[in-house]
């Protein structure tokens, strides 16, 4: 046991060659700080294998030398889940070098890409062979497949298309024993055993590391329509994704939340973003229906699905998209939304889920107990409305202290994810655990849940290396 | 530990009554025989507990007597899933009491119902409410939708829609200690942890005992394009799907092989199915494309796509089902097949998966194989050729024996099988592995998939009381 001494450098060192473990202090330091800035940590190195081979090798040589590996994608977690702990004994695993995409097959709709691949160059190699990969996040330009993988990542089309889990065919994934799994063919129907499948995906690297993955292809998105709709209430806009979901085909694949708190912050602080309605609303929705047929009849079908609603006073003003331009304006002010509250100053966040249709009292209940008790804040609830997620953001308010607002952080949270709970919601709809939410995990769940999720962590990784500390407490 | 004996029978009665615990044996009878009648078993008894919390008492009881629990649902099991070994030492533990539809909730597009819901019943409830559940089987008026969860079901809208894993949004399991997970409320994301969910389903009753579930729903489908198709070959079946789920929105719900000799078979066999041709194709599919728009202008979409076909040749003929009773008549001739290869005689049956890209050259090899090694066979490949999945039937050829037929089914199952694996295939696409395929699983997995999955069975349930001898030989 080397518990990561000088015994361990040096084997990494041998096992490995220089170019392929960095240990300088201006190398590692891009890996120990996530995204957030939620953690400082420390590590004895970084490795940057080239290969699943590798990979495996580094598995084996850190089992039996008790190193905790942290592997390490985009860096984009909110959670800190790719961030070592300050321990200096635990090793980081990019996945930066394996970045290819190995194959892109239009008749399986289907593609095989490294976990080290960007999410829009993802993107990018299904729209070149004439099809679509539908995972979309803001953070698509840094994150990789590999991360999205570990945490079952969400974002703008989930609604349509489901989360990551819902959309790999296939798994190539190195155990904690370095052995290597490897389950690529593009298959619809698999009932072989177990689903070993969901389980590594969303276990953010407590139980292996996913090296590939073969990802599910759609056909390309060739008619869209989409609008930004005031609307009466939450409550209008759940009755809303009802009608729109029946009357268009289920071919809504947005559905965005827009507060009137985001949309002041975002005209506020990020250039270029304008009120597309004269005047200002409490609530809108960001809408689009998109469908692979061409000229599909979707702007009639959304206008006539609008004007009902309007007609019953459910919709009090609605402009749609005149074209690509106009498209990505109403997006732009959606995909700002995080970053006009970063330029704003502090903020609480809490990434929930309850029932769609329980959206309209969660979203009361709790904003009105953030009103008499946050007086200091702003709430700031947007988001996947349609799939009753919503980020619960509390904004410091104008000329309040961000230190004795941020001071009362975890009482806050206990309020609203004690509310989340009673309404039968999830403290973590799609950011996952990592470090930050372990506690959470603990508080929330049953303890027949823990001790299956622990009976598997244990199963999985006897000797507990893979990315110790993160989803649970152990 | 009782394992079986005169003390635990005693136990069960006074901790359950009679009318719960059925042990005459005409009562317990039809328990012991699997549909396929592959396999007649012993049984202690059968309970038929009332509610989640019997469950419980059950499995608290059986765990600390050691008794094997067999769950049991419709026993329209393929693979003797849910049918006692001949020890006499197993319990069947019958869902059929938990029969109630909890609740459907159209603003969360959800229902909660308990497994021993038939499905059709599951289906009734969903459109009473305006909705849809997609699942769809042969035996939808005698499975119960625990087996569905249990097996992660297939059938005929798995293109769209998925298998029963997509269609869950939550579970209520009791553990093999007796434990009651619940976790039924709607939610379209939940990030809190492993994926329990995903491996529950699937498991076949060998990690613990789903009583309820939360399924997702559709908008109602008022739609509908049916068209049965004779094709040039299978590569042309192919091609005509992937241009067809592009041009038409992705709204091909359906997209079944049905070759000569499945035809001939149903047309021979099954009162009331004609040939809507004039004559006879190798090559037959039947094409469904829905849509909850009303008035969707499905009818000329499918009717311009095949055109393009025909024009390349690719598809010889087609009749679109002018109404309802036409439709019925097509999906009569796809619904009766197996009903046909019963009346024809013995048949092997093979439950496979190959990549749908690759569907035309498994069938060439596979096929010529068995022309030049089974003289006293017919292939019947029939079923869900969009989701890369047949059912890969070889029927007993006219004036053959039938016992030197099937005396050859060990070796002929281990060509087909093999030559899926070279395809990266399933021996298992749909009917899961129960009792019949526990040495296949075994040959073709690999030893990492084995260790892991064996792992699991003993963290869930170290007593080994669940479902002994299926999935997995432990």
């Amino acid at each position: 046991m080397m518990h990561g001494g000088a015994g361990a450098l040096a084997g990494l060192q041998s096992l490995l060659g220089p170019a392929q473990f960095l240990t300088a202090a201006a190398d590692v330091e891009p890996f120990l700080v996530d995204q957030r800035k939620l953690y400082r940590g420390r590590a004895l190195g970084v490795v940057l294998p080239r290969n699943v081979e590798d990979v495996s090798r580094i598995l084996r040589f850190c089992g039996d030398a008790r190193i905790g590996v942290v592997p390490h994608g985009g860096n984009t977690s909110y959670c800190g889940g790719a961030t070592p702990d300050e321990s200096g004994t635990q090793l980081v695993l990019s996945l930066r070098r394996l970045n290819r995409v190995r194959g892109v097959d239009a008749l399986n709709s289907a593609m095989v890409v490294e976990a080290g691949c960007l999410l829009t160059n993802v993107q990018q190699a299904a729209t070149a062979a004439g099809l679509f990969f539908p995972l979309s996040l803001g953070s698509q330009g840094s994150c990789q497949i590999g991360g999205n993988l570990a945490t079952n990542a969400g974002g703008t089309n989930v609604l349509r298309y489901g989360m990551m889990r819902d959309l790999v065919l296939g798994l190539e994934v190195v155990t904690a024993d370095g052995r290597v799994l490897s389950s690529l063919p593009p298959l619809r129907k698999d009932n072989t055993g177990y689903d070993l499948k969901s389980l590594f995906v969303g276990s953010e690297g407590t139980l292996g590391v996913i090296t590939a993955a073969t990802l599910k292809l759609f056909p390309a998105q060739r008619s869209v329509a989409t609008a930004l709709v005031a609307v009466l209430d939450v409550a209008a806009a759940v009755e809303l994704l009802r009608a729109l979901r029946q009357e268009s085909g289920d071919t809504v694949s947005s559905f965005e939340l827009i507060p009137r708190a985001a949309l002041d912050l975002t005209l506020r602080h990020v250039p270029g973003v304008a009120n597309p309605f004269g005047q200002p609303f409490d609530w809108c929705v960001l809408i689009e229906l998109s469908s692979s047929r061409r000229d599909d009849t979707l702007h009639p079908l959304l206008e006539s699905v609008l004007s009902s609603a309007a007609a019953r006073g459910a919709v009090l003003d609605a402009v749609l998209a005149k074209n690509d331009r106009e498209r990505a304006q109403f997006w732009r002010i959606r995909e700002n939304i995080p970053e006009a509250q970063r330029k704003h100053g502090a903020s609480l966040k809490h990434d929930i889920s309850v029932p769609v249709a329980s959206m309209p009292d969660f979203i009361a209940r709790a904003g009105s107990w953030i009103e008499a008790n946050v007086p200091d804040g702003v709430l700031v609830a947007y988001g996947h409305v349609g799939d009753g997620n919503l980020h619960f953001n509390i904004s410091q308010a104008e000329a309040s202290s961000a230190s004795s607002f941020l001071a009362r952080e975890a009482s806050i949270k206990r309020v609203i994810h004690d509310l989340v709970r009673d309404f039968g919601g999830s403290f973590s709809a799609e950011h996952g655990i990592g470090r930050l939410k372990v506690g959470e995990l603990a508080q929330y769940s049953t303890p027949a849940e823990l001790a299956l999720m622990r009976s598997i962590k244990v199963a999985f990784d006897p000797r507990g290396i893979m990315n110790p500390g993160k989803v649970l407490a152990v």
